[in-house]
């Protein structure tokens, strides 16, 4: 604390990441990142624009990969928005759409950096706690409310919505902004972005850094009714005109270019997922069905904490969540075939202790 | 407008950045971006960094970054904030710091995002009038305020404040924040670094956009008292864990690790504003006493819109400002030696006419 701190700054809870220890032969499966790498193809355009030209300014408009996305998408270039991650992209969105009189629903168990950027802008919350299988039920969500953000899949559990229960939260509340956080949607759950054309209160964010490997370059980006992305337009040329450099740009457009690329990765996260939740069901752990690049799982006779502090000493880094619902749990990032063999070892070689 | 915007979002008057044209062959002397590319060893380590290590969240707390631009300015690495662009330094310490039950004080004739920031996180704010000479007169500033920020050198004017007066405006405020904005600073003005071992209410923000020539990879920095770092670190974390990529933390290292590419560049920029203020001079324009990479130039009798407009006929662009005191002027970034010739040809041959 110091005398110099505005009144906000004195009142924050910041948001704390997963860590990123620098330990040699590490299994690291706790930030859910990628255990393949980005497309070639994107790694290519990263290194051409590594250039004389990194001296000029990038577009301003990311005309080139909002274009992309867009036909990715079927959308238009008008119904995308881009950020510096998709953390970014939420963070103008709380600002842009989120913040209003009523209060901010969300559920009791999800990303923890809601209340957070909740608590850095000023919005009223209330959370809705999740079902006892730890599962969101849109019928709950009947309140009075003045905005709605829903993470689908679900984190930390890996539990997703089908698109017909997003399409019912939204008819039920067509007067206000919903915005459904599809950090983890490539892996298995059903988009809502098909929702857009008929929904102009549907605002739907992406992240490239899971499906698309590229944790390390900062892409994220927001699909929804032009007025919505309009809205988050404004909040970004009030804050930062230029949130995403040249290299930026380029790899993350290269990336959706390359959309075999990207199936593939996704298929291969997928089957691992299969594999691992196998595995640790064998093993006698409870694994919640995941539509994510994780599992949520935990052992019936053992705590959380302990299971992942046990991991940790066998060099098989993992999340655990110190909070009443998700203590017993660890979310347990889906690796390669090698990382899931070690994982499984690991937690054999502490249950069998 | 759109019934979801949030209200904060209806009232915004976003920043309005120089334009990024994609016409061939164009002399680009709007957005003050350095004619000369990046150092060779900034580059050749983004290329290396795009690698499938691309697929892992960078560094959250840029610690070889923070350690490089501590060991060049003399500070602790404590003492040392990174963030997206100085753009979004300056956001953040505006929510940090700046925002005080007492009010932001700043010239009414200087950067045009400061007042975006103040409205967009609600501070409260009042300008002070430059003097005759547009100079920032630092006896102007003795009132009740609850921060100040100065862009020094001054931008769109290129004045710079000496060191002992900077120094003199943290002894009358010691009790208040002051933030120093050194965009420019390294093309001949003084840095006020050095006095942040004895102000503990100093914060200084620099940028590698313009002086080392990357303004593509969005990367800036904050320096002052571990107390106010600290706090510029809350905000960010309540915000964006990895606001810098991979590929920026390389770059930006390695340009920092190359001292000496760095030096030559700024005397090129240095010696090619000489050249331009005299031959903007010798064709009878007016030429503020710059320490900028531009210079802020009016002709006594030619409105400075048509002046700007008429370069822009002839393929050389600056920057107007359409504000009572600035209208006279044109702010004109210094390019290379051909970009000069082509400016001077295209201003004679407007005066002729």
């Amino acid at each position: 604390m110091n005398a110099f701190w505005s009144q906000v700054t004195r009142e924050l809870s910041p948001y704390v990441p997963g860590e990123q220890p620098r330990i040699a032969n590490l299994v690291k499966l706790n930030t859910n990142e990628s255990p393949f790498g980005p497309s070639p193809l994107a790694l290519e355009a990263m290194r051409a624009a590594a250039a004389d030209t990194m001296r000029l300014y990038p577009d301003p408009e990311a005309t080139e990969l909002r274009e992309a996305l867009a036909a990715h998408h079927g959308v238009t270039p008008a119904q995308v928005f881009v950020g510096n991650g998709s953390d970014e992209v939420l963070a103008h969105a709380f600002v842009a759409l989120l913040k209003q009189p009523r209060p901010l629903l969300y559920p009791d168990v999800t990303y923890s950096f809601y209340p957070v950027w909740a608590q850095l802008f000023g919005l009223s919350c209330e959370t809705v706690p999740l079902d006892d299988g730890l599962r969101v039920r849109i019928e709950d969500y009947r309140r009075e409310a003045g905005a709605i953000v829903l993470a689908n899949p679900n984190a930390p559990t890996g539990i997703a919505l089908s698109r017909a229960e997003i399409a019912r939260l939204l008819e039920e509340h067509a007067d206000i902004p919903v915005l459904i956080d599809e950090a983890y949607v490539d892996f298995g759950g059903e988009s809502a972005v098909p929702l857009i054309a008929d929904h102009p209160n549907l605002l739907v964010v992406q992240t490239m850094s899971k499906s698309r490997a590229l944790a390390g370059l900062r892409v994220g980006y927001a699909l929804g009714d032009a007025g919505l992305i309009e809205a988050l337009v404004r909040v970004k040329d009030s804050f930062n005109s230029y949130p995403l450099g040249r290299i930026a740009l380029a790899g993350a457009t290269a990336s959706v270019h390359d959309d075999a690329y990207f199936r593939q990765s996704c298929a291969r996260v997928v089957a691992g997922r299969e594999v691992m939740t196998r595995e640790l069901t064998r093993l006698g752990l409870d694994v919640l069905p995941s539509s994510a690049n994780f599992v949520f799982a935990r052992h019936p006779a053992r705590d959380g904490a302990a299971f992942a502090a046990a991991l940790r000493q066998r060099a098989v880094l993992v999340r655990h969540f110190n909070k009443p619902r998700t203590a017993p749990y660890m979310r347990i990032t889906v690796g390669t075939a090698e990382d899931t063999e070690r994982l499984i070892a690991a937690a054999a070689d502490f249950l069998k202790g």
